[in-house]
């Protein structure tokens, strides 16, 4: 399973042999079954995931009890808290399991420490940052411009898999939309 | 001026004199006029943007010509359009000066050498790039969660200084709201 890590990262920077069992030695393997929390509002958080199989979702519950989907995970891909993980603080988010999900823990300690070793993995690292920033700056174009429709159609294009794997309820929630709306939506795409 | 630049990076990471010389040379110098631009939708984006001094927005039109605001730049602020800066794309973005702005440009190509050459300032754009990152996710969640009056309430305690130099009407349209709301927050903040 570790060569999805080395894959991941070497798509940015190649690594030697050694280098990357280095690497490897920072994180801990942990399973997670359906429905389960990798990380719970409250708690501190102590790591990023990078997930090797499986697929998690990452929301935040406002005090009427309302979910509001922040981001979702599934293979090869990296989620926490971010804000709660880099400044050490206690989560604002929920991140739980919609199938059984394998992941990599990678604490902030040692993230730090294979930045300061490695120049590579800070390069690394920076790389990855930059384009989770380029991601968030989209997502957040298109909530402001607020056209439902093309938000469904985005994600449609970046994810088309999602849409096989997630319940529609789930990607309404990432929408901002009904679940009503949604239908609307996904028939509408059914015709083109 | 360019002191600014330096106190900047020496609160992630201390340089030597020679260092910053070095760094500086990658940086050039250049003024703008109230309401010139940085850049402009469909330009090839060249560079990032330090404020020294002054204040800029960054904002997207929408195919109705409306505007949504996406960030404010001022004294001690990185701002460009990420997504074309990073990928070397057209901007969808514009920015522009609300008061005579004098900005250091830093290239990709720029920025790309000096954080291969060196490791320290590698570190450094990596936690730039992390704290962007955070809050872009909490502007997403206040967007998400849609409480006018608490994104309102966050905007004015993190940066309360935008209050005094920002255009309301701008206020608003950071925070996605009419200007007529707006003044009911102002107004009930006042009362506190």
């Amino acid at each position: 399973m570790s060569t999805i890590l080395r894959k991941h990262i070497e798509r940015i920077t190649p690594l030697t042999d050694s280098e990357f069992d280095y690497v490897l030695a920072h994180f801990s393997p942990r399973s997670f079954k359906k429905q389960q929390y990798l990380i719970q509002e409250g708690e501190l958080v102590q790591n990023d995931f990078f997930v090797l199989s499986g697929l998690v979702k990452s929301y935040y519950t406002n005090a009427d009890g309302k979910e509001h989907l922040m981001q979702f995970g599934m293979e090869d891909w990296w989620i926490t808290d971010y804000q709660a993980y880099f400044n050490q603080q206690h989560a604002q988010l929920n991140i739980d399991c919609i199938e059984n999900t394998q992941v990599l823990c990678l604490s902030l300690h040692n993230r730090e420490k294979l930045c300061a070793e490695l120049h590579k993995m800070e390069h690394f690292f920076r790389k990855k940052s930059n384009a989770g920033y380029v991601a968030l700056q989209r997502r957040i174009l298109s909530l402001l411009n607020n056209n439902a429709q093309e938000r469904y159609e985005s994600l449609l294009k970046l994810y088309p898999e999602l849409f096989q794997r997630v319940p529609k309820t789930l990607i309404a929630s990432y929408l901002g939309v009904s679940r009503e709306t949604l239908s609307r939506f996904s028939s509408k795409a059914d015709l083109k």
